[in-house]
């Protein structure tokens, strides 16, 4: 399948891998598609892009509205406060009528302490799906590393969940499916609507406290239920 | 041990119940005596307070202030709305040096949608702590529903995990200890200073969703680890 991943970090290379690796026709947007293959590996990345690019040779990359057109499926995989703006350049039109699966976590640190740019009462998924009404946004994969994002049974035999939602009922199947068939997920939690999604970005303090005391991102959390 | 119990609520009643069943000296404080036993039972509850003053004859109840010079440990099981005032009530001469655990949530329901009164760079946690410097708050226990609190091998045999975090490292030790050793619980994780209080009381949105969906609050999470 034509799939269109917005984003080069570890989280935009970690998916693009996995479904490169499934044998997905996999484009990858970003700003500027030169710059990102100038870069350096940054502090946590164990490389450059354009060294996972060789690793990764039917991978593509282009601007975030070619990665947009490209894709019938689409992943928001940048930093959350760069999020709405990176979906306005890939383009309303070339989003539109599309599942786009939001794992970005709309998170700053001024100062050095965690600070989230929308919360409580809203959320970044909310606020994608108002510019892009004729999206299908899908908030999901946003509360684990990602690593466990794509290889969930590396943790705990995969005993543990991942949660999505978002206002489409037949998209919410299919990212499940996704999750499930692609990505090896045992256990997904359907949370309904969209407003989900403010549970779901808002669990990120806690889940970067627990990075810290834990001194690992390769966690994840297992609901446990009575019986 | 003599313990100081604010609120009279499920949640209090369930940390009091326990703590009175264990043989400590419990006094509940609340607001108005009077009008606390008058009160018919909620919609969620078992009893009014009157039938569970019953069923622990050795539970004491009085005011705020009253229960807060009791106590050589104190619970904050209000609403959160209505911590500080009642907080303020109970006199900070008789919270100071003590340590108060912090079991309540910041949340309100404004048009039936779930918000909180604090969050994000703040907590309710730490505006009690600073209001009252002198006392050691210690936030715990506000990730689950009042039974599993005290009864968490009701679930999942005990196989989850309970949160605390507080600025004075002694009193998260003697919580901890209180935690395993009176309630049960065999998975505690410190999660450092109180500022950890902002992602405790910020999963609540996520743990409100999960509760719809699945139906019960009978359930808690595990953090599943690498390895």
């Amino acid at each position: 399948m034509n799939i269109g991943v917005f984003g080069t970090g570890t989280v935009g290379r970690t998916i693009a891998g996995k479904l490169h690796d499934l044998g997905h026709a996999v484009m990858m947007g970003t700003r500027d598609v030169a710059v990102a293959r100038e870069r350096a590996a940054g502090p946590r990345d164990s490389e450059s892009f354009a060294e996972w690019e060789a690793r990764h040779p039917k991978a593509e990359a282009g601007s975030l509205a070619e990665a947009a057109a490209h894709g019938e499926i689409l992943f928001n995989c940048t930093a959350g406060h760069a999020s709405l703006d990176a979906l306005t350049a890939a383009g309303t039109d070339n989003l539109a009528g599309k599942i786009l699966v939001d794992v970005a976590n709309p998170l700053e640190f001024p100062g050095g302490v965690l600070s989230l740019i929308v919360c409580n009462t809203d959320s970044l998924a909310e606020q994608i799906q108002r510019a892009f009404p004729e999206t299908k946004v899908i908030k999901s994969l946003n509360t684990v590393t990602a690593r466990v994002m794509v290889e969930p049974g590396e943790l705990g035999q995969g005993d543990h969940h991942v949660f999505l939602c978002g206002d489409d009922a037949g998209a919410r199947q299919r990212v499940e499916e996704i999750l499930r068939e692609w990505f090896g997920w045992r256990q997904v939690i359907d949370l309904g609507d969209l407003t989900g999604a403010r549970g779901m970005e808002m669990y990120l303090p806690l889940w970067v406290r627990l990075m810290s005391v834990q001194e690992t991102p390769a966690f994840n959390v297992k609901v446990v239920r009575q019986g």
